[in-house]
């Protein structure tokens, strides 16, 4: 074998090489040099070489053999293990009220969280500087330096052009809308940065949370303060032509349209969203609660007042869900978002109320992720994406992770 | 080559090869014996033995070659041809009100047709008399035996489980849900009978006919005395979990749910379809209109009284489309069935009613297959099955077309 870097050909096998040795060992996380030979089809000296620039560059550390009750002959065989903590990728969760941001290593396994309330911030500049600083404080508390992030994900309410990194619409956040996101933080972070939709994002998360089985058509629901919706068909995301697919939230079902209202809510929202469920509480005597998170947490404890509430939001709701469904025709809706404080309570409602309407009622259920759903669906966009880097930067000649 | 029969390897590859030749000579459509032999990459002597087991089998035929203006040497090149009228496939569009039966050969030119009003069947023993008889006819007419028909592809309102070939829901015709419709009709019919939902049929024939061009995420709505939607997704039928995708017809909007209305019709057929218009119609003071046809074409025309009454339905329609593209975002939503005959009157007052409600609109257009539509699809149905199930003929020992 050619070892030298002289000729493009070998230099660029040779890389290659090293892109399917650094596969095999992610795939198996901690793998004998043999095991490697076997996955890979390459020969043990070429694998030795592949290990040997893989350890140089980081990504593979020598480890100890596991334990064996089998008595061992000759040296102990060569075990290596892919350095999931040689990078770390960071998924933010930004809207008008919070910031969360997670970083993982490249295991996906979340190291350290941040969540911040903020309040509803004058403009997109406000918000901006919100993210900046959480990102340092994650940072720094992961102790996770920025230039060694791999990939950021983020996601944001509205709709956004992901090819851009850009949000297209955002009604919510003054100036949010037509922000180049992925731009604006680019400046501080040397690693790309992808945006997604926050719904998208959160049942990525859901899917990648695995609890759902093989559920290949499955829509997500993040019911709270706003109202989205995700939809995933044959087991990918279906974002739509101008990336608008699942904007439940908008649905605009009277006879007169009721358009935007107040604080950009969409019609659906600001009919059966949490701020229309507090007012309702209050409304019908209500005086104790604070926020709707009270009324909800009640409704979940079956307090008639709070109950009665749900059951009307329920109805309102399934009167928007309704025709999206018969559009899809899905096979499990999962709701989320801070709609699930209400637990069986609400569901059992939208369930009764889906059945009055719809001419096939789906499986409902409540997602488990509750307010970690979209940062991590963003910490899984920035996976995907680190990882395609990183086997790209060996398989293409001038690709540098 | 060994051409005894005696062993099956050898006998499974010589029909594997007639399989290939065939699919050559049929995707060419006339082919000279050289052009085979590159196209399969399979030997001249190869190629020989499999076209002439292929005429034998009535697949292929010996034609004229083309005209040529190069001074020709020597022998004449043999030229085949694919006999596309070797069998027939047979579509069916049938509904409460209409039957029409389409005859095609295997290119997919429809022979002849016949289409036939019946008046409201009382059961759907009546309705299959009515399909029956008219496969009759159009199978005369063509002069096409039963025994010659390679397959049979039938659309049906409602629901259908297209495995079994059942239909799981219709409300219009009593008796009609829950019919195993395949079984139905198979008992005079020796070839396999495909059974899909009728608006499915009828974008698979807006696809097959090309004018959209390569949009693979369409939307077809049927709007006239029904109401139904069928959803193209990356250019395949999406059917949905329970085969309910796309039932725009039974949206339920109201606060109060309407269910399912006089005649089996659902709310939103009930309160935009073309029973609807007329009736408006003469609400109006229109005592000329016949039925909704004559009321369609005035608006077409610019008569403000029908005019007025095309914009109240787009109103309504846009109100149930709106929420079902909100779950899709397709790229392209094309309207097809009676309303039609209304023209650009409908497009235009449909596309303003939407722009009033959805978040974003798409590009909107008119079928042009008209009544043919689903007859047309059913064609397509059966012929993919015929080709599919000629080809398994050749390629698999115990298949017999």
């Amino acid at each position: 074998m050619t070892q030298s870097g002289l000729g493009g050909g070998p230099h660029l096998l040779r890389l290659m090489n090293c892109a399917a040795v650094l596969q095999a060992i992610r795939d198996a996380g901690t793998a004998r040099l043999t095991d490697v030979v076997q996955a890979t089809g390459l020969s043990r000296p070429t694998v030795t070489a592949a290990v040997s620039t893989l350890i140089g560059d980081g990504w593979v550390e020598e480890t100890e053999a596991p334990e064996s009750d089998l008595p061992r002959m000759g040296r102990p065989a060569r075990v290596v293990r892919f350095r999931a903590d040689a990078r770390h990728v960071l998924g933010i969760d930004v809207g008008p009220h919070k910031v969360y941001c997670a970083v993982a290593d490249l295991n996906g396994n979340v190291v350290t969280h941040i969540r911040r309330d903020v309040d509803e911030p004058g403009s997109y500049a406000a918000l901006l500087e919100h993210v900046d600083s959480t990102m340092d404080l994650v940072l720094d508390e992961a102790g996770v330096d920025r230039s060694s992030l791999a990939a950021v994900g983020i996601g944001t309410p509205g709709i956004v052009d992901e090819y851009r990194g850009a949000v297209v619409q955002a009604p919510s956040v003054p100036g949010w809308d037509s922000l180049e996101l992925s731009r604006a933080l680019q400046d501080g972070i040397p690693c790309p940065v992808h945006v997604e939709n926050d719904v998208n994002l959160a049942v990525v998360a859901e899917r990648w949370n695995g609890r759902w089985g093989d559920a290949d058509d499955l829509v997500l629901v993040q019911w709270g303060y706003r109202v989205g919706a995700a939809v995933l068909m044959q087991g990918r995301l279906h974002r739509g032509a101008h990336g608008a697919a699942g904007e439940i939230g908008f649905i605009d079902l009277e006879e007169e349209p009721q358009g935007v209202q107040a604080e950009g809510l969409g019609p659906l929202e600001a009919t059966a969203g949490t701020s229309w469920i507090f007012r309702r509480a209050r409304e019908l005597g209500d005086h104790t609660s604070r926020d709707a998170v009270t009324v909800l947490s009640a409704a979940a404890r079956g307090d008639p007042l709070a109950t009665r509430v749900v059951d009307e939001a329920a109805a309102r709701f399934a009167r928007g869900l309704a025709p999206f469904l018969a559009a899809i025709d899905p096979e499990l809706v999962v709701i989320g978002g801070g709609i699930t404080l209400a637990g069986e309570t609400m569901l059992s409602a939208v369930r009764s109320q889906l059945a009055r309407r719809a001419l096939v009622v789906p499986r409902l259920e409540l997602s488990s992720l509750g307010d970690d759903a979209v940062a991590l669906g963003a910490v899984r966009l920035a996976l995907d994406h680190a990882e395609r880097r990183l086997l790209d930067a060996y398989s293409a000649p001038d690709a540098k992770m």
